[in-house]
């Protein structure tokens, strides 16, 4: 399909769907359809361009230059001259971007309810949550409005709302793609991510924004290989390095796939999980066993305890070094232009003093040494993505109890220096189920050819968009 | 020799030194000699002790079972039940550990002066001081009093008082020993390090020590070899990988010493150094060029930069999370017990609150990006170990100010997570002056084979001890 047509549909299909509250900003058709021709006028003078013919969303924390980036914030708008570095890789890959996505303010919520931008719905069912922070992207590409979308992630941001709406979710390992023209929500641990119907196409869009840019410090130090820690079977050590582009070392990490040694948490570790997805996951397991992969029960109380530290602890003072003094600033603006909840949350964090970070740091530092020696020789962790699909209703009743529930199995992730990737696993009670890889720095292609043996037989499921429209 | 009689030989020179400000705990001599006996029988018995008959001297911060640990203050001390991981490696391996050295209060101090148990005197002229904060195992080094000693290195700890007493300091990437059984200075910056006359014995000592404990969770996270950052050259890229014993690596790498390329400084980086000290570092940088180095100039300003965050930003407050509850509950012996410029700069240390940690570790981190990408490609970056030789009377007018211009080449290189060996380079003035080498985080090996071709053609230069006895 030509670039011009695919981003022409795009905008019917946007009008169809009748998700207003999905976009912050939606770029005039005109400008799009312009820069498709731009593509397809490339693609025809010979030029090979991965993402041609292409339409994606962008999260709001994220620059695409002449487009007002808000981070949910009216009051913290601005209008940014350049493209993110992620952006600007996709664009001149032939990506065509559509606009700039909804979100929980400052990237601080897994729910998709913290927006003055309104509630982002779920795609299967409009009562219930989205998921979040990256909301807005994920419903995007649930209900096949774009093909992929970008999000970010620091505490399983751009996780959670794959799973509620039933899509593919990419966190790469930290530094892989640099952050250069996102708003931080936690500098320091934060991913861009990518949302797609398909593991392909989403690690595609992730080799294309892939590799240091001389500007996001990351970027460069980090690198995209094993760093320690937790270690890979070792005969496949460092088969499944980089978050790039298929290499050889991948087809020969595919070919050994069927081997693969999964963890899997105590079945108490899996306590709390809505009605009927204890039993989806044990299915997700045993279609993995029955492909050949040996499971292995671990016990994760590292990685729980860790988790608890992200907002528990002094780590979400990063939070305040980000945005803190937008919010002390506007403080009159709290309950309108600021989310009540996410300013809370934010400015509760300016109380830790640097020797509790240190005290701090040395616990996940130990929490990190035995949850690498838990998982010593296993290619991945197994998990949901998250723990339940609450409506939007029970949401408000409870914003901060429910967030931490969704939070179980992405809070650690960041913190560890993990890699993730969240896929589709079925459906319970006609909602979707999600799993989750999580595997060392640096394990990213591993992840994804595991995730290839794990996919339910079917077909792909997806939103009936036209009961959608009506609900 | 046998091992009985290096350890009464050593008792021997320990007396006639006449040094005793260099121990705080020596063990009495007929425990070490029954240890030596020990150490004997083994050897007589066929088995193959790396470090039989050598005697070694610990920095009283790190524990040996049975000889009380002060970390330099009489208030802080207790008697450890075992041996810290590197000491119990050391002794498994034949050496005897004959004391516990003195050291700058809480190893925080470069100088030698900063102890209650008195000031250490410079092993070549006893006006002077002998550097720190590991002063009395590098002073009991260079008289040959031991073998080798352990210090630690969290600024340069490890480095300064080498190159003031003209031996060998090896401060390994972080994590290669573990630091289980050593008091804290700053917790994840502290690396125990090796004095000795010669690299090999250091890199031998450092081997016995290394990998991980199950303890230290550093020890398990950061592994030995590279990190990402800055980049050995190509054709060598993970030829100098390891902290441990020597490999076919390492000797492939040392059949390419002669090619390696070396940064040094910016001349005006080298200003400040004491009279004769910048020729003398010409010289040993024109050894390398003529033993057929590449010598290249680079601006170092990020590396300066990261250093002066190492005390003027919040990275200090991890000084007082380690020992600040102690000196705060024990203020009424300031001045006593505990030294007056140590405390107060622990004390100070916990203004700092957690939001300005996250904003200096973001200024550290583009420091870093920019170290990394002004060094890439380069095997090391050469300079002075430290910048002058001040009299004990010096240090003693301006304490805080001789301090900071002392680790002007040594404060970076644990914020930046490089791995760094201070070698002697001759004499100025009839006091010794000392080189350093500094690479990326893994180059230890490779630092070590540089250092090899960096060597005075002329003998090993040392203190005269009968003139010291005198002093």
């Amino acid at each position: 399909m030509s670039a011009v047509a695919r981003v022409a549909g795009a905008y019917d299909a946007i009008e169809a769907a009748g998700r207003p509250e999905v976009w912050i900003t939606l770029r005039p058709a005109a400008d799009a359809l312009a820069e498709a021709e731009a593509v397809d006028a490339r693609t025809a003078a010979g030029e090979r361009l991965p993402l041609a013919g292409l339409v994606a969303a962008v999260k709001d924390n994220i620059d695409v230059a002449g487009l007002p980036t808000t981070a949910g914030a009216p009051s913290y708008e601005y209008l940014p001259a350049e493209d993110a570095t992620a952006v600007a890789r996709l664009r001149a890959a032939g990506a065509v971007v559509l606009g700039k996505t909804n979100l929980d303010q400052f990237a601080t919520g897994l729910v998709g309810t913290r927006s003055p931008y309104g509630t982002v719905r779920n795609a299967w069912d409009p009562e219930r949550i989205s998921g979040g922070s990256s909301s807005g992207s994920a419903v995007a590409v649930a209900l096949g409005l774009v093909d992929f979308a970008l999000g970010t992630d620091t505490a399983g941001s751009g996780r959670v709302p794959a799973a509620l709406n039933g899509i593919v979710g990419v966190k790469p390992t930290r530094g892989v793609i640099p952050c250069t023209g996102v708003v931080p929500a936690c500098r320091s641990l934060d991913c861009v991510t990518v949302f797609a119907r398909s593991v392909p196409l989403a690690r595609r869009a992730v080799a294309v924004m892939a590799g240091p840019d001389g500007v996001d410090p990351l970027a460069t130090l980090l690198g995209s290989g094993p760093r320690g820690g937790w270690r890979l079977p070792a005969t496949r050590a460092g088969a499944g390095a980089g978050g790039g582009a298929d290499t050889d070392a991948d087809a020969r990490a595919r070919a050994d796939a069927g081997q693969a040694r999964i963890a899997v948490p105590l079945p108490a570790q899996l306590a709390g999980l809505a009605d009927g997805w204890a039993e989806a996951f044990e299915s997700a397991a045993a279609r993995l066993r029955s492909s050949g992969a040996e499971i292995v029960t671990v016990d994760i109380t590292p990685l729980l305890e860790a988790a608890s530290l992200l907002y528990g602890g002094s780590f979400v003072a990063e939070r305040y070094a980000a945005v803190g003094g937008h919010v002390r600033e506007h403080a009159e603006l709290i309950g309108g232009d600021l989310d009540p909840v996410v300013a809370t949350i934010i400015l509760d964090a300016a109380k830790h003093d640097a020797v509790g970070y240190f005290a701090d740091r040395e616990r996940l530092d130990r929490l990190a040494a035995r949850a690498a020696g838990a998982l010593d020789g296993c290619d991945a962790l197994l998990t949901p993505t998250t723990t339940l699909h609450p409506t939007i209703a029970e949401v408000q009743r409870d914003p901060v109890g429910v967030n931490a529930q969704l939070g179980t199995y992405t809070n650690f992730a960041n913190l560890l220096d993990l890699a993730a990737l969240a896929v589709p696993a079925g459906t319970v009670s006609g909602l979707p189920f999600g799993i989750m890889l999580t595997g060392p720095a640096g394990s990213d292609a591993r992840l994804a050819e595991i995730a290839a043996t794990a996919e339910p037989g079917e077909r792909h499921d997806e939103p009936d968009v036209d009961l959608l429209v009506v609900g």
